[in-house]
């Protein structure tokens, strides 16, 4: 045991001139104990060079480092992007991520914030599916809470989420750029926030090169057999379309199903879009599909710096969209893939 | 303030006998103290309802009823329905899980096994792909491991995995009971250990009927395109093939695909089964596939519960594989969906 004597609790008391119980307050985080008492046993502490481990520490500095994540959406496939890209911006600044999976359910999601509030979480990133507003996490008291792809309903609070709106413009201006004109839009239901915006996008874009949506907006539902079932509506009234935007990947499979028993060539005669950029699915259809990718990781990872910002004192407010991107695939370009 | 004053550490302390400096080194981990004062100790805690907030209490009780949760594989559609089947079981017991994404690096993964020993966590559950072995976490010293979904190299370790197996026999015997004879096999490729023992149960249950796979097994990828072009092959050798099995469904949906081409009904003249159980992408095809699904939530639920036996001093050894369900769709048989 030759190695020098390791700083202890008494030592700290000895040299901020207060009791070992006192220091054991600030530890324990129980009992009254004024600021200018706690940051006397802080200069003591760091003076020499005392060092409690992770725990008592987190204690000590009245911050854990470390932050709950809340997911409203377990099994749901755009959630999980959201939290490694979280869990990748917070765990390199060596902040550990508690995983929380609500599933929707208030009481389940109160549960949560009462348990990590008394493993004194510094904050809470809640998460879900990119759907309409949630009401705000409730019991949270004063710790900084971040809301990733489902924002608050109540504006003040900081809400990082996608840019469902540019998503739109971004696939009208290409389809613009490559000569189509006849652009029609087969979407999920009229009652998710992101389909309308997607749909605002697009039609924006056109109205500002004097162009309508060929047919009417097709709201409907999120599958593949949707996909489909609107190709066939659209074509029959409209068979000069040559080109349709989908509000999901998964939507475009549907409808290359359907153009392929209309006989139309993909993208020859109409170029098709998807949205989500999901590979697995926009690779491998056929031909490879154009797609927005919502950047869902990024929308982690910002979420996660603002919230570092609150813990430290700086906190956000309102809304904040993360830019989207288009990946050009076969779908809109024969010379591509 | 009329409530009852809370019990402090110099209260503990006055009825242990022993200083509050020694209360703390209980509390804060550091120092020596023996086992017999530790004890006394904590009683004096638990007669006078000493309760000091959770961070401090779990380094009193020498556990911290935390769990680290590692995923080699972050973004793989796999490991997340098995961390939140361990999640769901963990938070259930009031254990917080924290969320750690070494994505397959061994520098990040040190990394975070190093931050969770910091923080005292009671035990590791280790997820991944279905793929081979992996090797056993390195500098976790002392506290319990469990691997999920892939296995480590060390069969003393505890791994919790599906039976890849059973998956391949069911798909067989429901074939055989429906008629089907001329069954063939696509699957990926030849060096991913679960394609092999999919493949071994499927031959194994064909062969217990006196029968063999029709045409050679068709290792590739994982892709729609393998599906797709094994199917082709398959018949330009076999044209009577009643019966195919894919190793996944997106495999199986490049098959059915395929198979339109070919002019085959589905089931009437080829019954096509797929693995995973991956429900947008079977009740998706066209008809809904019938499929294997691999309970991956179980697996993580009996990871976690085989984690909270060994940190409570009842480890599990080997390897244990969770019963997988066949879930019948169209696909192979005309009167469903």
């Amino acid at each position: 045991m030759s190695q020098e004597r390791r700083a202890t609790v008494r030592d700290v008391a000895a040299r901020a001139g207060v009791s070992p119980g006192t220091v054991s307050k600030a530890l324990n985080g129980t009992g009254q104990i004024s600021e200018a008492t706690r940051e006397r046993i802080r200069r003591a502490a760091e003076e020499i060079d005392f060092r409690p481990n992770a725990l008592a520490r987190s204690v000590f500095e009245r911050r854990s480092y470390t932050v709950g994540m809340i997911t409203t959406d377990s099994f749901e496939r755009f959630s999980v992007p959201v939290m490694l890209g979280a869990e990748d911006a917070l765990g390199a600044g060596r902040i550990s991520v508690f995983l929380c999976d609500s599933r929707g359910d208030p009481i389940r999601e109160r549960h949560y914030v009462d348990v990590l509030l008394g493993r004194r979480v510094d904050g809470f990133i809640v998460t879900g599916r990119n759907f309409n507003r949630r009401p705000p996490l409730a019991g949270a008291r004063d710790v900084p809470v971040v809301y990733a792809l489902t924002p608050s309903a109540d504006d003040n609070d900081c809400s990082v989420v996608v840019d469902d709106t540019a998503s739109g413009r971004l696939v009208a201006e290409h389809l613009l750029r490559i000569g189509r004109t006849k652009i029609a839009h087969v979407t999920g239901p009229e009652r998710f926030d992101p389909a309308r915006r997607r749909h605002a996008g697009l039609t924006s874009a056109l109205a500002a090169a004097d162009l309508e949506l060929t047919g009417m907006a097709m709201y409907g539902g999120w599958t593949e057999a949707w996909g489909r079932q609107a190709t066939h509506i659209l074509f029959r009234e409209n068979p000069d379309i040559d080109a349709i935007h989908y509000g999901s990947d998964l939507l475009a499979r549907g409808g290359a199903d359907a153009l392929r028993e209309l006989g139309r060539r993909i993208p020859e005669d109409v170029a098709i879009t998807g949205t989500d950029n999901w590979e697995l699915i926009a690779e491998g259809a056929r031909p490879p599909l154009t797609s927005v990718d919502l950047r869902l990781a990024d929308v982690g990872r910002v979420a996660a710096q603002r919230l570092l910002d609150a813990i430290e004192g700086r906190p956000h407010s309102g809304l904040e969209q993360v830019p989207c991107q288009l990946v050009v695939r076969a779908s809109t370009d024969e010379t591509a893939g």
